[in-house]
């Protein structure tokens, strides 16, 4: 039985008034204008419904609610900065569990190198807690001023940092969980290493809130980088910025920190509809790396001229600018972080998170750009993304002057070609998004079947009435 | 009802002879000469016995070893390199599962930095793969030269890597496991990110063979560092010896690749009972600290240098000398590696692996000695391990001219107090080594409750029969 069609009994006064002791009168939320900022996501592709949005303020609450909906099987969507991409957060009727108030450094601790934190805390007072000791949190995305902690491990966020820090899992030493039936998992832990029994929090994390609602988790923390060096290069094809990755990855190992390929057109999209945005090169290029290293030394820029120096010597970076100040590595940056946006004026555009192997990237967007543009003439690709991680975000505009309408009914169509090429380079079709509503129908066809079986049936083991995000992931 | 004590049957001829028809005469071993290697590990501590020794040559083979073992009940032990310190690998009457013959690497690929390896892989075997494409694998322990890539992730081993790189579990990127009933679950992935459903490869990792057999993972490569360089330290205090770390942390961050402390009573063990053992320092010190940076660039040698500097500087650092060279290198590598064997010429010695906040280290090793020479005057703490992840194997050899059979009577009173302290701090019983039978009893008593409670849940899931390595970590 699809978890998502399980009836669920409507929620009475009484069982609202009931939510509503456990948080307080202030913080359980009916009216549609209250309740409103919860079920809409701010691009507005999702629109929710709930009857009921709760903000507890404590993980007892969180165990009280959840006690009181599995009495009473009544469905929860937990819910952090509600900026997720795939629907995840968005529910369909069932009652809202906001983690925003859980919003407490629990501990900080720089010689362990440890945080622990609520999962309401927003991911940029994360960082700066982090910098007031000295230390640096590297997790980082262009929601970071609103997203949580408690979502961004609940979708195991990616973001720019992932090639030398890794993904959201790689940060967490531990977590505190409140299960469906209520009972808290206490895996809070600074250590680094602990062999005792199996590994839960990995459940968790990723699971997108289907297992249970992380209340905290313990982060880990990195010394803080003494230089940071900007550089914007153009260069000619993808397998050139591969072979420059090679370069920087043996010249800079874990102080390279990001490498981002852009596609022409998306450096074009972002500099004809971003705000005071300039093409950093005067030349132009087909291709261009964004690319930053960061040192707990002062090397980072003579690490990077070598590096440049080699890809020129090699014919591998046609040209390349290193950011002279922080105010040009913010426009280097804005660049990059406005792309997504700036495809909008472009009319209509149909998005891909996807993956496959580092090495694959090359043949992946050749390949795919050829099908899409065989599959509708005229449409224009616009892969960008994180090479060094092998995940494009691999966006297609719809052809000029065509009808949006038109083009964005086939969407699945063109999911469909990209998906194929991906899966035969061993590839993920949503790499840092998560699978929420968006993909969920894909994920039986995509994914390993005994995989899928073993999914089901922890799903079962750990929320047997399906009351937690009903209709996400599976 | 306690796996280790749900009856199996007795094993037939018949059964020994449709097992045999699986992996061919040649590879089914019942003589008792044939079968010792299986059953006895190289300490000598834990004495198993078996009925069959089963020698599969391929991950088809484990799935039709599992499914007539799921059919008739039998229990299975799988077994890798048979290094394993807690007694997780030997039998008590199961038939024993060989993963040595899986010992094919099916894929290397430098330019994605990824490496798939059958689970019978030789560590030092893939450490010399990823050298032969000029990238390196930096997980490294003891047992390198004969224990296996499916051990190693099934016990999720640390090392003297750790620090840099992470435990075993983050240098997987995917696996491919047998499940008790046969079904053969393909998680293998060459992917940096992958946010397709629930993570199921951590439950496998760490799980010591309880939850399925691992047959094949992807592992991580990383670039081969260019310049290594190693140092002998000598200093008055572990408080001290934290402050140098976090001196060399903010020095060298990713660079920094081992941080060993070292009590004087544990070096001199080594000089005294090893072969060939000189001390690097003419001085006396009451600790040392074996440290070594590992850069992508010539720069280890003046990092290290200006760390140890700041060091003296400071008057953390009071005696300190570079390797000269890799024979050098090598000299303070083997004093450090035969610092467990060493203890042996000096009697009964009482071992723990446990973990605490890195911050807490001083705090412990003080309080435990206090603890443990009141409990038996004269004992003596020998305290060494891997400082930057916590983890120190703090043992204790007894008093000089005690009677070790007495003293080792007192296993579990020693254990006692010093897990009373590592408890406290927020510490970990079994850092590294897992959890075996020589720890299981303790579990319950030291894991939060919720967390014995899923594990349990999941246990029974994934091996309702309890076929798989019965008796071990639950």
């Amino acid at each position: 039985m699809n978890i998502a069609q399980m009836p669920m009994p409507p929620l009475s006064p009484e069982l609202i008034a009931r939510f509503r002791a456990i948080v307080g009168d202030k913080y359980a939320m009916t009216e549609p204008a209250d309740v409103a900022p919860y079920v809409t996501e701010e691009r507005g592709l999702y629109h929710g419904r709930s009857p009921l949005v709760l903000r507890p303020g404590s993980t007892a609450e969180i165990s009280d609610i959840c006690k009181l909906a599995t009495s009473e099987r009544i469905a929860l969507v937990p819910q952090g900065g509600n900026t997720g991409l795939v629907g995840g957060q968005t529910p369909q009727g069932e009652v809202v569990v906001s983690t925003r108030r859980l919003d407490k450094i629990r501990d900080i601790d720089p010689s362990s190198n440890t945080m622990t934190c609520e999962s309401g805390v927003v991911l940029q007072v994360a960082q700066q807690k982090a910098a007031d000791v000295d230390r640096y949190f590297p997790l980082s995305l262009g929601a970071e001023g609103s997203c949580t902690i408690g979502g961004n491990l609940s979708t195991n966020a990616g973001g720019t940092g992932a090639l030398a820090f890794g993904v959201a899992r790689e940060m967490a030493l531990g977590l505190e969980v409140v299960l469906a039936d209520g009972r808290i998992l206490n895996a809070l832990s600074k250590l680094k290493k602990d062999n005792t029994g199996y590994d839960l929090k990995n459940l968790f994390i990723g699971a997108e809130g289907t297992l249970g609602i992380i209340t905290a988790a313990t982060l880990k923390l990195f010394p803080k980088p003494r230089s940071i060096e900007t550089a914007f290069v153009g260069l000619k094809s993808p397998a050139d910025a591969l072979k420059l990755l090679s370069i920087s990855q043996a010249e800079a190992a874990g102080s390279l920190t990001s490498f981002e390929l852009l596609a022409d057109i998306a450096v074009d999209f972002s500099v004809r509809h971003g705000i005071d945005i300039r093409a950093p090169l005067a030349s132009t290029h087909p291709w261009f790396v964004l690319m930053e290293l960061s040192s707990p030394r002062e090397d980072a820029r003579a690490t990077l001229e070598s590096i440049l120096a080699q890809g020129m010597e090699q014919g591998i970076v046609d040209d390349a600018v290193i950011a002279a100040n922080l105010s040009q590595r913010a426009a280097f940056w804005k660049l990059r972080d406005e792309m997504s946006a700036a495809q909008k004026p472009e009319g209509g555009s149909i998005k891909h998170d996807i993956s496959v192997p580092v090495a694959a990237v090359p043949a992946f967007i050749a390949e795919a750009n050829a099908a899409v543009v065989k599959l509708i003439p005229g449409s224009r690709p616009v892969p960008f993304g994180h090479l060094g991680d092998g995940n494009i975000h691999y966006n297609v505009s719809q052809p000029v002057g065509a009808d949006a309408a038109d083009f964005l009914a086939r969407w699945h169509d063109v999911n469909a070609v990209v998906f194929e090429i991906v899966l035969r380079m061993g590839g993920s079709i949503s790499a840092e998004h998560g699978i929420g509503v968006l993909k969920r129908d894909e994920l039986p066809e995509v994914k390993d079947k005994v995989a899928i079986e073993l999914m089901r049936s922890i799903k079962t083991l750990l929320d047997p009435l399906g009351i937690m995000n009903p209709g996400k992931v599976l």
